[in-house]
């Protein structure tokens, strides 16, 4: 049952994200995607649109995660930087790539357009296509998988890259919900964490229906060892109050 | 017109964010309000609550940017570690803050009920508080902000902390919506930021209502020059399309 722990960082790149003007949603939807695939997002970056930070954290990321998912940056304007960034990372020449270039062209443009577009075909030497049925495609580049920002067009292309990534252990996950503060179960749950160290026990407070309850949420790979510790946890949270 | 510029970082602790099954809102929500205070924030990272991960991220964050805004793990159960992370980053024991722990005592509670939740009255040696209206305190360590992470919480202590914090330049905003394909636009955009530098201009594409579009993000903090910029995009964008 001791499967490899395979590992991910996502690097989200865009000004956008940090000034709050936009709500990132592609973290959530890369974690549970890549969990089904055995790949466990353990970090995740948030930078803005500048290059020297971009190198500094792509390279961070890609010495110390299996994998890298970057998001955002690859579009025609001038604020699209990500290419070039991940090219001055890992210190190759940006190329030319043809099958993106014919992509773009099949939309016809004034040369002026044209030439703007065609940014988006710019890759780092030695980077292969991630597909896109929508448009120009993503690429990947040794570890690093470069993505769009917008979140359709991420999914489409994420969804693509299952047979490219080496998966290992996945993390299954059981929740109980139980109407009881947090407090009241603290001791309890801490002594069924450390009577289960393989499995994750994360304890969620929260109010609804003008109720205090606690989302118990269990997280590994075992299945059975995730069914003892759901029994145990029931069993030490029943004292306290209703479980749902 | 050149007010210093005062940066943060904001670092979200949490499995629960990492594995997709909470969605974060806190960074929108502290990138807006900090902004309006005259703060930037340039960087968050989403770590997870293992302790030499949050001590390095928490270090390497305070060192790099004016502020620090922690989210999450203040709560009274086992899985809630950043108090000691703090404590390790600054190199300080835990204390008990007798502040806190009188607030907690206000709700009474069994011996073993009490004793978790005292947990979250242990803090940094050399601390001070931050205010919640609705039961146990954040704090504040140096230049790090320790807060809840359940939002309206997290909420609640941030508009307690304005007159804590030195902010330099209001970053402003403008906005315009352009029914053009970012490639289109691009060329001239590119231009227009060359001629406009201290203006920061961000482009992106949008599919709406079945039409493409352009949305166009001047944020900068000199007034004058992002009118001046807004003029100039303007005029870029109204030879490709509709202006809204």
């Amino acid at each position: 049952m001791s499967e490899r722990i395979v590992t991910a960082c996502v690097v989200i790149i865009g000004n956008e994200i940090l000034s709050g003007r936009t709500q990132d949603t592609n973290l959530a939807h890369l974690a549970k995607q890549l969990n089904e695939w055995g790949v466990q997002v353990r970090e995740a970056r948030v930078v803005p649109d500048v290059q020297d930070v971009v190198v500094a954290a792509v390279n961070a990321a890609r010495t110390t995660f299996d994998y890298v998912f970057t998001t955002g940056g690859i579009g025609p304007t001038h604020d699209d930087i990500t290419a070039e960034c991940i090219a001055a990372a890992f210190g190759v020449p940006l190329v030319m790539n043809e099958e993106i270039a014919a992509v773009i062209r099949r939309r016809p443009a004034p040369d002026a357009v044209m030439n703007a577009r065609l940014r988006m075909a710019r890759i780092p030497e030695g980077a292969t296509l991630i597909d896109n049925p929508w448009g120009p495609q993503g690429f990947r580049m040794g570890n690093v998988f470069v993505m769009a920002g917008i979140p359709r067009v991420m999914q489409v292309m994420l969804a693509s890259l299952e047979d490219q990534l080496e998966g290992g252990a996945v993390t299954r996950s059981r929740s109980i919900t139980a109407y009881v503060s947090e407090g009241e179960v603290a001791t309890a749950l801490g002594a069924v964490q450390e009577r289960h160290p393989t499995v994750e026990l994360g304890s969620y407070p929260f109010y609804r229906d003008e109720r205090y309850g606690t989302m118990l949420v269990m997280r590994g790979s075992d299945e059975a060892a995730l069914e003892r510790m759901a029994a145990a946890v029931k069993e030490a949270v029943a004292a306290g109050g209703e479980i749902e």
